[in-house]
């Protein structure tokens, strides 16, 4: 009852939405895709940095490169999604800075100027949209198998470059049969929750 | 029309969905944060680590505890916040995985053996966590404040201990007056999203 939410929706989202491990045939369109970015892409990141970038995986000689970069376990799922999508941050976000956080242009040159603090804030940023990109792909009405069971250096120089690091691979498309396994177990409130 | 998430759900989540610098004196309930944790739990995360631990601000002790932490500019918001929560990252988590990660369960040790791989992965999936949470308040009909500008070693050793890590710290509650700047712009489809 503390939840405005529809319940359809938390189901949707949350509740029901389970990661996909098997896929129909049915493609995932351009358009879908763009769907989900214009929606998702309203999510919060520190200083609208926005450091996700997104490689879709489309080409069957794309897809015969990256599948030997991932753990043995994940080949044959990902050979067969209808699509393969690479998340990765981008650690050269602050160029765009000045677009994106107008009213305070210089934060650019006042937060950013120090590579390791880009790659550490973009790391973290892009997860918060890599989240936000699995509950948009929800919000689609099909499933994603998010896996980090990958060889980075591989994919990143397969299909990004240095200033690009690989977060996770996610498979999309409609669950197919015998889709996911039971679901794992969450930490209870009170282990997670505390107050003071 | 490519989504099939409500139209309403989206504007909630999303679309309408502001990060909040002023709120009403409203309170948040516990029962709130029981029911957004109790929906947003189901996240996926790897290996289902779930590493995201909360702490919730709730005495006036506390508070004026956190406050000399934070950036001066996000002191006064935080003062009147009726809810302000410490999100953090458990590196500690793989002693919870042969319950949470029950089909193997002997992933605690192979692959979560050594401290740096535990900390690279509980930041990148308490961020997930996070961005879920979000969502989560959000899905509660109400607004959240995430904040990263504090000091992080003082909010660790305030609340938190060498095994949990701050992520950010989020002002929740219904939002008051003025409470949000302008909308920031958001990058093109095309500068994010590319296909091989």
């Amino acid at each position: 009852m503390s939840l405005v939410l529809d319940p359809a929706a938390q189901d949707l989202l949350f509740r029901e939405a389970r990661t996909a491990n098997s896929f129909t045939d049915e493609p995932v369109t351009d358009e879908q895709v763009q769907a989900i970015y214009d929606l998702v892409k309203y999510g919060p990141t520190a200083f609208n940095q926005t450091p996700l970038r997104i490689v879709l995986i489309r080409s069957d000689e794309a897809r015969a490169r990256l599948l030997p970069h991932l753990a043995e376990g994940n080949r044959a799922k990902t050979a067969a999604a209808p699509l393969v999508a690479v998340l990765a941050a981008d650690n050269e976000f602050h160029t765009e800075l000045p677009t994106l956080f107008p009213h305070f242009p210089q934060a650019k040159d006042v937060f950013f100027s120090e590579r390791p603090v880009r790659e550490a804030t973009a790391t973290v940023n892009a997860a918060l949209q890599a989240a936000y990109f699995i509950v948009g792909v929800r919000a689609a009405g099909l499933a994603a198998g998010p896996m980090t069971g990958y060889d980075a250096v591989g994919i990143q120089k397969e299909f990004l470059d240095g200033d690009h690091t690989p977060l996770m691979v996610v498979n999309i498309g409609r669950p197919g049969p015998d889709a996911w396994f039971p679901r794992s177990p969450r930490l209870d409130y009170g282990k997670v929750v505390t107050s003071v």
